[in-house]
């Protein structure tokens, strides 16, 4: 059995509270937060698991193995890394930091104590984006552009903007389904409520090869849309998050190239292109909660040691495209370059 | 009667003839192409309209008062010019011409020999524009946000990118419902075909208000999408161009401000920020055609002495921004400002 | 304190129980069922809430005031009766019993005791539906038809076809939403599982007006689809109950009739039809729970010795639709006439 | 070349000119109207095609080989048996007839005379019919359904009823998809104007087998609807013939039936029913314009003197089909048995 604590019993709380529950190898013994309100409401529905407003008990319990963090962004470094140090795995609500070297320090201390750090990518473990990435393995041939657009009316929030808010999973998911790594980001965002952040932003991602990436956010959209296009040289999917059941549809659409004699004047190597219209399916998807996967894979990380698919690292790669993407958000959309690696190996 | 010569019996110039020869005021007097089999199947159609192969026949017929070009763009400057010299007035193909040097020139000739010229900016009069505008001055309150995406698997042109392709649309539509006129553009695109312009691009637009714009265009897309989101501070408008009927839709939706009271520590002027989410109504639609309306409205012109909606200046800021996005994605991106008025009058 | 006692905890029951104990004057004394896993995973939940194989244990409970029955229809009479007789006023999953003589004797017992009965018609209290019940009261004019498609892969029940699992709620809805009462139901429908009840039927009810209505339930469909077109003389309203947000859309459509001179040999009275089409608009709807309004106006009845919405009376003028319609299933579709009142007062 | 002769230019007639215009190995003679003002239009396009108020002009002449009839439907016979006695091949608009008889005795002179005769089905020279025909001969299994819903805010016709306006579509759909035939039929339908035909039907078709078919038409709804569905023992299609592209979606989903070991007092032969859920397709369609490939195959069956596949006896189901379904209304929906062949050969 691994022994597990909740820190954090807000907006997402509830949800890995619930999850954990139903995991049958989870031990869930704490859930910890400083509103008393939150904690009334817990116990009434899960009477057996202890509550506390001081994380400390939580870290002081010996048969506690992991803790689970959802709580705001700026406390996620503290409250991360005081766990670790008492020897806690952790796992910590997205994005894992508010900088890149928070996420980098608690991934030096993870590594230094032999212990797990997941960050909670929650989409990569849905049936439809495992099935993206399935295709751009796959059927779709070169990835010419990945483009999200993730709209809504939503909740402004005062101390992130909604690049953080929702931009955050859209790089997660690209973070897993492909095969090139950012090198560079623009993004150019408008804050319309005095004093509050940017609630409309677009991101742009540079890659060293012909991919380009675009992500719109909004909180401010009379319509709710979570729809990306992926387009390659073979295939095009539309994934569309709102469909009940054909979340991705896969196009068998594109364009041809076929050498052309070339006309007086005309440069030698001049392509005719033309189109292929084929058939659209849209296969059957898995319909596990992604969340109750991602937690069922966290806790057999801390059985064996293993690390997770969205670990340290993965955070780490988002914040830092975010940061990125602050820092050209404030100056006007300027191109900013990303450190480390261009391509996966 | 107002004498019409047509140039180009293209893709667009069968559209043209086809609701000239419906407007009781036209005699549609000549249609001139350099391709002898267009001219033929126009002879089957239209057998009481003259053809020829050489524009000057046309310009030299007295009765022609004005002739509509409908030309590849990097011809509408000399053909459009010669006309005018011509004593002709002239209806051009969008966009006006490929560079504002050119478009400038035509609307100082026109000037001096008082001739209309008037560019095919065909959305502006279609039933679901003139009703986005008259939203815009009315009901939305401040416009914050105008986004368009206009994508879908589309002819590859030769010499034009997508973006004077397809986004001339978002802009000339822009150019009508918006009050306030963009001080500079950022653009990023790429082209997937080696030797082909760009397929891709998103286009932003920079204003010296809390308004911003946005434009995605795309010829490899898997479906068509034309859908623009228009945000205002009291009301919300989505337009789909799809849509059989219900192109137009206003939410009642967006977000309240209420002065707070400051916390220890805050600033005074926070606000608390609530949400409305109200009715939503799609109203009833004119259903012309719009290519009708616009060239009738240009044959009064013609008879009037008149300025269209669309007239050359109208033209020319749609070229500026072009060719500052063309500048801006041939950098990388960088934001290139724009000459010129700022707010309207 | 309104004391409680669950009758069954399936599919349905666990509703049940989650909303009545979030209603603040209930006391949720006892879940009884005849499967203990069923219980173990109630116990789990709700540590505070007794649990009994036997009803006749919730029954001698002199603290509870009401019992509501989830459990199959074969038994809704049994144990509704069972409970009456005890002095508890009963809610029952619709449809309320098998056949109508047992609903009027339910009636009859609940009358002579003076107690609650109330039939589980979810429906009528979305948003949704109580607007579509204000429209017809209002704005729609005289209403000429009342069309309803229900279908999807569902679960094939053993006991009853799909008329008893689906058309039910479309039942339920008309004798809310409509002012007159049907005279006679036609209906035909087929079983293509051998030995299995009707997968498909269609629907047909009869009024002693201008009204017609028409119900198709299917569990064999490739898609769901819960959509209801209601045609007025004024307006028209599409239901989409699949909708997550506009599920009411009212169009400002129809014929309009001119007299007309009568040409020769012409009757005298015939009239010119022409058509209007208007706006559309989807008016913002009440989001509540619908089962959690249900229980509170239960809750409230049984305080105040009132009678529900959807009360007995309501749910035995179901029943007899569902037999009438049986019965001409069974017999080719031939039109069976219904007993009672034609028209409401 | 084959001498055709037009007889109408009302609605239809200008589609059917076109089309036969386009058509090389067709020598468009004659346009024959009563309405002079219909003629000058006619003029003006096609001045090379002879306009006639008198179809015995058309009929004269010796170079026309065969006419098209696009009249009310009351007039068809009289002008096509004309046509006929005059040695001239009909195609002739749908219905083929207003009554069976009159059918009969077109298909008895056309035989007589070794000429061909054609009905208007347009719809079965689409793609997506003839791809729905290869789906129900292939994949589907045994047909169990199949549901259309064709119904719109649409023309109320003096003289038929919608049924006769709108289902004779999907009456010369399954006439050419199915595999069987209908045995009887039934219909209820209601005139909400008086004096006027009804707007408003629902039909039934019974088969000697497990299949049902059923046609919901509408004149007074709101918004346009396309759709038909149909089930099989393997797959499910939905036919939406309002998509752009995707008009055929095949789903493999279905149920599945598995002996089960009977319980005490069961039957032996009951069955586990289970459910499948996999993908879904949309075929690549065939983008032809239906009527010009009707009316070339037309053309080459007059040339060849082939049976087209929408032939004499073809019209004359349908026509069966919507005496009795008119029957049936008129008795409040009696169940009329049809005459004739029960399964193909």
């Amino acid at each position: 059995m691994i022994g597990i604590g909740v820190i954090g019993y807000g907006y997402w709380g509830p949800n890995l509270v619930r999850n954990f529950a139903d995991i049958p190898s989870v031990d869930l013994r704490w859930v910890c937060d400083l509103q008393t309100e939150r904690l009334a409401r817990l116990r009434l529905r899960y009477p057996a698991v202890q509550i506390t407003e001081d994380m400390n008990t939580v870290l002081a319990d010996p048969k506690v193995d992991a803790v689970a963090i959802a709580t705001p962004v700026s406390t996620h470094f503290d409250l991360a890394m005081q766990a670790l140090k008492a020897g806690k795995s952790v796992f910590v609500e997205k994005p894992i930091t508010a900088t890149s070297e928070e996420a980098q320090r608690l991934i030096e201390e993870a590594d230094k104590r032999g212990l797990v750090i997941a960050v909670d990518h929650t989409f990569i473990h849905t049936g439809a984006v495992k099935k993206l990435r399935e295709l751009i393995k796959g059927d779709l041939g070169e990835v010419y552009y990945y483009d999200s657009v993730r709209v809504n009316l939503g909740m402004f929030q005062r101390d992130v903007s909604v690049m953080w808010d929702l931009a955050v999973h859209d790089l997660s998911i690209m973070d897993f389904v492909l095969d090139a790594r950012p090198v560079a980001v623009s993004a150019i965002g408008m804050a319309h409520v005095d004093g509050s952040p940017e609630n409309i932003a677009y991101l742009n991602l540079h890659f060293d090869c012909k991919l380009m990436a675009h992500v719109h956010v909004n909180w401010l959209a009379p319509l709710k849309v979570r729809r990306t296009l992926v387009g390659g040289s073979n295939k095009m999917v539309v994934y569309d998050d709102l469909e009940p059941s054909e979340k991705i549809k896969v196009y068998d659409r594109g364009i041809t190239l076929d050498p052309m004699a070339p006309k007086a004047g005309e440069r030698i190597n001049q392509m005719r292109i033309g189109y292929r219209a084929g058939d659209m399916f849209a296969p059957q998807l898995d319909i596990v909660e992604a969340l109750g996967a991602e937690l069922s894979e966290f806790v057999t990380c801390v059985e064996q040691g293993k690390g997770p698919i969205a670990d340290g690292a993965a955070g780490l790669r988002v914040v830092r495209i975010l940061e990125a993407a602050t820092r050209s958000m404030a100056n006007g959309g300027v191109v900013v370059k990303l450190p480390g690696e261009r391509v996966l190996a």
